[in-house]
C-alpha cells in the first residue's frame, strides 16, 4: 500500500535499495513554514492540541525535506498532562509543571490514560496526517519512556542533573515503581491508540536515560520499556532511543524492539558488536555537523553510511535538529543519504 | 614527609592498606563552614581570589569529612579570565562571560598565561593551604581541560548542547586549534606553577567531554590533554576526568596520566578492561546515592569498592557533590570507605 516503505523494511531487517532517512525534530523548529503555523496558533501546546494544524506540520518535512517518513507532531509531555499534571511551555526555557509528584497520595491521584479518549486529539492528528500523506511514506508515532516522563513529573521542568528525580528513586523506590507502573500502562494504551489511528511505526524516546547508573537504568527504566515493546512489537515496528545510555546497548539486544537509536557519542562498529545483528540501528550524526560546509557534510555523512553498512540502518541524527540549522543544509544531508549507493 | 600519602601511592600503582578517598566539590557547597566564609567574602569569585580564605575552605573537608586529600579551592575559569575574558558567577545560573571569542582577532588578543604571575593568587592559596595542612594529606591542584575552557570562551556560559562551541569546531577548525594551543600553553604554565607552589598531584577536569563525538574528541581534546600530561606526569601524578566520554576510555590508556576518573554511568569492570591494568581508576559513585538511607549507602559503597578491587583505586563520586547533600551522609560515605577492608 505504501509507495515508500523503506523505513519499515529496514526496521524489519529486510534488504533496502538504499538507506532510508528521517530526522528527529524534522517537524518544526527549522522550517519557516512550521513557524508560520505555530505563530498562527499562538504557541507550541496549542498547536499540539489542534489536530488539523498538528497534521499540517507533520507533513511539511515530507514535502520540503524529502524524508522517508513523517513523525506525528506532538510532545512527550501529553501523557503527564493526561494523567493529571498540566504544563506550560516557556519560551527559551522549556516545559514547566505547576504541580509535581511529591508523595504517594500524589501518585494515587494520577489517572491512568485511556489513549483513544484522553488523547483523542493526537489520534485525530494521526488520522488527518495519514489521510494527507496518502500512503506516500509511513507515519511514525511516539511516546516518552516511563523514566523520562517520571523525571519531568518529579522535577517539574528540565534539569542538568535530574537530582530530584534520582533522589526519589533512591529514597522512595517502591513509590517510584508504582508511578512507573501507572505511566507504563498509560503509554501502552496511548501507543495502541496511535497504532489504531494509523501510526505505522513507534519510537520510544528515553531522553534522560543517560543520567542513571547502569543498575538503576535496568531497574527503573529498561524493564518498563521492555514491557511496552512486548505490547507494541507484535503490532508495528518499534524503536527505542535511550539517549546517552551507552551502557545499556548490550542489554537492548534482548528486548522486543526492532530498531535501536544511537546518539553521536556511540561508535558505530562498537554499537553493532554490542547489539548484535538482529536489530536495526538508527542514527547517529552529530546535529552540529549541519553547521559545517557542504563538502564536510557530504564527507562525514558518507563515512557514517559506510560505517553502518547497507542493511539494518535507518539514517538520522543522533539527537533532534538544533533550531538554528539552515534548511538548505538539512535538505543537503537528506539528499546525500538518498543519493548514496554502496 | 606526608603522614598520609595513600592517594599518591594509589596513583602510582603501589599497594595501599585501604582504598583512599576524596570527593569532587568537597571544598564548598555542602559545608556550613564553607558557606560562612563565602558569605563573609561576598561571593564565589571573591573567595577564589583571596588566598587566605581559599586556603581555609580548602582544608575544611580534611578536618570535617576526614578525606585523604585536600583539593585547592578554585575555579576552572580562572584561566579564561587570566587570558583576557573576565566572568561573573550568577547565583543559581552559573558562570557568565561578557565577552566571548567570535573570530580570529579575538583569539589573537588573548594572552598566554604565565601561571606564577598571572595566577599568583592561586599559587599563594596553595602555599598557605600546604602550610596549614602540615603534611597531613596531599594537596591536589587542578585545571579545566582545553576543550572545556574553549567551550565556555565561545558559549559565554553553560549550555545544554554546547552547540555554539561545537559549531566553531565544525566551521573554524583551524581557529579552534589556534585557540586550543593558546589555552594548552596557559594550562601547562599554570599547572607547573601549582606544582612549584606545592601541589602534590594534579587533576584535569574535562567537564564537557561528553558532548563531542569520538572523532572530534580525539582531534579537539585528547591530543591537548596528552600534551599536558607529558609535561606534568614527570613532576607529580596526574588524573584525567573526561566526564561522560565513555567512548574515550580505551584511548586514555595510551596517554601519560596516572589516574583516570570514571563517572557513574561507566561500568567498573568494563572500564578496567578498556583501560587495562596500568592506570589507577578514580570514582565513581552516583552523587545521588548520598540521598539514600545509611544502609543503602553502605551496601552500595562496599559493592563499588569490591568492584574496583584493592589496588589502583581512589574512591570518589562520579561527579561533584550536589549542593543539597547532608553533611552526615557525606561523612558516612567517607567512613564506610575508610573502614572497609578486603
Amino acid at each position: 500500500m505504501l509507495q515508500n516503505d523503506l523505513i519499515l523494511r529496514a526496521a524489519r531487517g529486510e534488504k533496502t535499495e538504499r538507506t532510508p532517512v528521517w530526522l528527529m525534530r524534522q517537524a518544526g523548529r527549522v522550517l519557516p513554514e512550521y513557524r508560520e503555523v505555530r505563530a498562527k496558533m499562538g504557541g507550541f501546546i496549542e498547536l499540539v492540541k489542534t489536530p488539523e494544524f498538528a497534521a499540517e506540520v507533520t507533513i511539511q518535512p515530507v514535502d520540503i525535506l524529502g524524508v522517508d517518513a513523517a513523525i506525528i507532531f506532538s510532545d512527550i509531555l501529553v501523557i503527564p498532562e493526561a494523567m493529571g499534571l498540566p504544563y506550560k511551555m516557556i519560551e527559551a526555557k522549556g516545559p514547566w509543571f505547576e504541580n509535581t509528584i511529591k508523595n504517594s497520595s500524589d501518585i494515587e491521584k494520577l489517572h491512568v490514560v485511556d489513549g483513544a479518549n484522553d488523547l483523542a486529539y493526537v489520534c485525530d492528528a494521526i488520522r488527518l496526517a495519514k489521510a494527507a500523506l496518502a500512503n506516500r511514506v509511513p507515519l511514525i508515532g511516539f511516546s516518552g519512556a516511563p523514566w523520562t516522563l517520571l523525571s519531568y513529573m518529579i522535577e517539574g521542568s528540565g534539569s542538568k542533573t535530574f537530582s530530584k528525580a534520582k533522589k526519589f528513586l533512591y529514597t522512595e523506590p517502591k513509590q517510584a515503581h508504582l508511578l512507573l507502573e501507572k505511566i507504563t500502562q498509560s503509554i501502552i494504551s496511548y501507543l495502541k491508540a496511535q497504532v489504531h489511528a494509523g501510526a505505522d511505526m513507534i519510537q520510544i524516546f528515553d531522553s534522560w536515560a543517560g543520567v542513571l547508573s547502569p543498575e538503576q537504568y535496568k531497574e527503573f527504566s529498561l524493564q518498563y520499556i521492555a514491557r511496552i515493546c512486548d505490547e507494541i512489537h507484535p503490532l508495528v515496528p518499534i524503536t527505542v532511543f535511550a539517549k546517552d545510555a551507552h551502557f545499556i546497548r548490550k542489554d537492548l539486544r534482548n528486548i522486543n524492539c526492532d530498531t535501536i537509536g544511537l546518539d553521536w557519542t556511540m561508535d558505530i562498529a562498537e554499537s553493532r558488536e554490542l547489539i548484535g545483528e538482529n536489530k536495526t540501528l538508527q542514527g547517529n550524526m552529530d546535529p552540529c555537523l549541519l553547521y559545517a560546509d557542504y563538502d564536510t557534510i557530504k564527507k562525514e555523512t558518507e563515512k557514517m553510511l559506510r560505517a553502518f553498512g547497507p542493511n539494518r540502518h535507518i539514517a538520522n541524527l543522533g539527537h533532534g535538529l538544533y533550531p538554528d540549522t539552515e534548511v538548505e543544509k538539512v535538505k543537503f544531508f537528506v539528499e546525500t543519504i538518498k543519493n548514496f549507493r554502496f
